[in-house]
């Protein structure tokens, strides 16, 4: 790979101010604090509702911007200097894991490094993020790029790794059935890895009928738009539908919306699992006699953890699971305020901005 | 053991009527109908929250009165009639599991027998219970007692093995702190078990201060009486309370009660889990932010299942678990719907209801 | 399908008698005991060494021939009478689970029913096998072939099944890496079910060059002839050969043969699990160490349990295992006694022999 | 606590040279690294097998002594100098974790960093122990002891962390049997935690009948010698004497023999785990066919990790674990060949050196 020329007084970030303007800044290069650190040119980084969330809204729960910040968090880039215990060398492709755990708490010790009290995440303040030129992680938050995968859509390794890890929650998925509530990139992607899981009948269930469209190409068997106003209704369509007369062995909900959670629940077979993917209204109703009848398990999955990276990383490098087309939208970083709005008028499926002065044909190129 | 006079003519049952009033009938005798097959002359029954919501209500969730149906399930007993390949003898003092499972279906293979569809369950619309003289079960549903448990109490393995189920359901308790919320008999026990089973901390909290008055007698480490409104607050408070400054390993909930449940979630830290024990409103609302932040499970738990009930014999056997005290009213079997009416002003602990004849020094007596 | 004429006077046995004689009998056609009980119409059944080794050495362990016994327990057929609550129709055709559990005791109940000491499983003395007209089952342990799939290839489903419950025991397999001992049918089964869990690299170890060649075709990824003496040696040269630093994360051994099995667990990484699937010398000496420095869990596999059968029925169904090609020789039931000296002589892969009057056309083809 | 006089010229150390010869040596007081290293002041440090094995035959396994060595892992300290972040105080009595991981491979990140490749293991070349005046290590591996629990007794929290792990390989234990090989102090350890765990049956086996004497001190529920030369008998005498017809749940192998390993495996019932805690002869003959048939679960065990320390501190706090007794004897540290060759000689339980210049007396109180 070229490296990038690595200019050591420039590094363009794009910030987010307490208010909710954006604008440019000129930062200090990140520098290497330990022989495992290293610096990455940042590439391409995907958009996420979170990002556009804080914009909106100045805050996600007890995280708050009460000062500049920078946003983005799933990125892909290019080593362009590394400590002499990282394993990695200058010019590696790679996709990064935006958290850097303290790895010596009880949770990280135990292998729950997601549930680190210390832990700095990119894009979760006071942590700035990655859009900007260059971001510095520690060896074992860089994970090397398959050849025939580009840097853009390395990406997208990101909320490939957030459905891996919700999907390994669920537990084996073997010639079972998974119900993925919600048609956007990480409902898609949930769909894509419970096939891969061995999932017989992968159903995706969203509202709106042209982002049903894509999910058979991302691994759905069935998909159901919902019509009814009642959730046992709407369970027992989608049962019906995929021919599940006991309920589905498995549940994922990717929209954190109160009916889907809701619907789900309904069409979970007894002994099924409910994995809450992504976040919502804060305090929905739910229906607990039948978690408690059907002895449900019903479980929140925050992020990831140990070899979810890894696993994602494999997935796209085995081709079974195939990030072609994910990607709808693409700006330069100078458009990076399009690209938020973008994602909030929910365009498309995922948006990338480029890094500052990023080679977008190179970006989009395959080394294999 | 004395074995009682076997009449094979005559079988009292205690009835519920549709409409919600009680009467007393002369039913057949049950007759074995495999090798494995048992006769039991019931000694005593505990009354549960569900026999007295029948009677007050007509039915729970889709489980309704539509016929005359005999309530009780806590039962213990005393063998009078056994088929050859039953393992059991004329006069073994037993348990009784109440629900019999079809031991064909998949979930059965699987081990999850408590999820069957075809089980025939104890006072469950429309299964007749155990309040009568004689109940048929197969063999695997006796548990024979340990000689130092009198029959009374021998009717309190049931309520046990729910909570055991529960606890078992809460994964490795080791040096775990658990909170408990209800200090009623299912609590209490749960508070035990968990005891049992290795928690070094065991937070029981009820509203109620005469009922967190017995905890420490079955397991409890401390105790917390709920005031606030605030479910953040009280959370805070039992932590507090207890010492748990990174929240609790693990949380029961024997109430069903909307307020028990959020503090609970609440109060539980990074990687907790949530066991529903009692059911209760059907449809609260509940912080799935929190659930998902602290990637908690919440499991619901439905009655019991493979080796709960030797497991809650082996623990009562290795007085690991003391249920002396839990009886706190016994009535004769003319006086049930006394029983009722006791249970249903919530008085005292357990109130058992003794079969028809039965001699109640007989039944409260231990064997060594 | 075409019901085969049910001629309830007739039922013609292959049988072998003590001494290793083999003969034919006319035995009574077995009569219905239940109402989920089943009359199967043996169409096809494979020839396992177990059968060969019955023949052979009249004994197996602690099971020893000591009257006459019908062989054969690999088999598919066809529904000619059933139960009212069998769930089944005449003219169904199935693939045959030949052990019949008792359903009741601690094992069946917890889910564990291979493991039933009252388990009647086909031609382990004194329990007939399947080499007859006719055979009887109850309804769990039949289950539907689907439509591609002929009944000559149903008898495959045995096999498929032992795979699938050796590779559960190894635990998740996504993006992991597995060694297989053995190219003979389990372990080629085995390395296509390891890839159909999702499995990376499946390296298949042979010391026989042309058993290797059809490995690629079932799953593998690698294939390795052992040459050399020292299994420290042949450990290096398989990782070597499949590029893996750390270890194999997984190793199945489907040959029994000490030098495979020394092999297997210095191939391993720590952290490894090591799965026996066949039996072979009894005593063997094994690096102990090795299992302790590293911490490796080794795991005895007997047979298949809950949801074994479903799942090898399931990944024929969707086309991630195929069998195509592994029947290599079939024999009608005139030449049982030749099908036994072709497997004794170790020729192909698997041989079947056709059930007494089988139009072997019918059993060949498929449904769609 | 009282906190030693500080000399930062002073570590006195004790060495092992290769060829087996010991020495007294001046070394470095060691400085801290990082603001969560601790500087430790060692007071007492038991002696294992593996010390003595060193000293004997200069190495284990791949482990040699190929230059001078301090031995010593098991042991309890005052932290005198503390970095910033480190959380501890100077003055606490601690505990010593003796494996220092490097918390950020994919082992340490899974939650399992005992297989830590990069693990610098006390007295496990080329690293040195802690017999010496000063250890230092990050703040992870430091554990306050309780206050009832002297410095001296504290060395055997490393032991117990071994029972520990051994017993949760094991899985749940809640009114299992466990038979336990060896009845020195990791035996007795193990069965202390088997009955802490929830065994209803505890058997300590052993071939020297006093060893036994103490066994029941420390949990055994049975002890047994043994004196057959059969191990189906032995394992039938074992079985028999505690009264488990259908096999023991769980057997932990401290010893490492080949005919205790063997015994084990036929003790054990169907589906039963055998936990390998000590090591011993490299390749013994173990019955596999045995553990295909009853499907058993070998386990090798391999120091501790994740929550384990903080277990045997929570056990011991909880009283229900009592390490009175077990330091059977005392030497200074000028003695400390003296404790090598009373622990070569298999005289009583637990040896332990304190460390130089320590106040006895003060080693052996404790604070409440």
């Amino acid at each position: 790979m070229t490296v990038p020329a690595y200019d050591q007084a420039v590094n363009d970030a794009f910030v987010l101010y307490p208010g909710g303007k954006f604008g440019y800044e000129k930062r200090d290069v990140p520098t290497l604090q330990s022989q495992r650190d290293v610096l990455v040119r940042v590439i391409a980084t995907g958009l996420c509702g979170s990002d556009v969330h804080y914009w909106q809204h100045g805050r996600i729960g007890r995280y708050v911007v009460e000062k500049p910040i920078v946003l983005g968090h799933e990125s892909s880039g290019i080593v362009v200097e590394c400590g002499i215990q990282s394993g990695l060398s200058v010019g590696d492709r790679v996709a990064l894991e935006p958290g850097i755990a303290c790895n010596s708490c009880s949770f990280c010790r135990a292998g729950r490094y997601n549930l680190c009290r210390d832990m700095r995440f990119a894009a979760t303040p006071p942590y700035d993020g990655t859009l900007a030129t260059y971001y510095r992680v520690p060896a074992e938050c860089c994970y090397k790029l398959p050849p025939h995968v580009s840097l853009r859509d390395g990406a997208l390794i990101e909320p490939l790794s957030v459905a891996v890890h919700s999907s390994r929650l669920a537990g084996d998925m073997q010639e079972k059935s998974v119900i993925v509530f919600g048609a956007g990139p990480v409902g898609l992607l949930c769909a894509g890895v419970a096939r891969a899981f061995g999932a017989s009948t992968v159903v995706v269930v969203d509202v709106v009928e042209s982002r049903l469209q894509s999910a058979f190409k991302y691994g759905a068997t069935h998909t159901h738009r919902t019509t009814s106003d009642s959730v046992e209704e709407n369970a027992l369509e989608i049962l019906n539908a995929a021919g599940l007369e006991l309920g589905a062995d498995i549940v994922m909900d990717a929209t954190g919306a109160e009916p889907c959670m809701n619907t789900g629940i309904h069409a979970l077979g007894p002994g099924g699992t409910f994995v809450q993917v992504g976040l919502g209204r804060p305090n929905p109703s739910l229906p607990v006699g039948q978690i408690c009848d059907k002895e449900i398990v019903f479980k929140g999955s925050f992020r990831y953890g140990p070899r979810d990276y890894q696993t994602a990383i494999g997935l796209v490098n085995s081709r079974r699971i195939r990030l072609e087309g994910l990607v709808s939208h693409e700006f330069s970083f100078s458009q990076a305020e399009d690209a938020f709005q973008n994602v909030a008028s929910r365009a498309g499926i995922k948006s990338v901005i480029y890094g500052p002065g990023v080679d977008e044909e190179m970006a989009k190129a395959t080394l294999s």
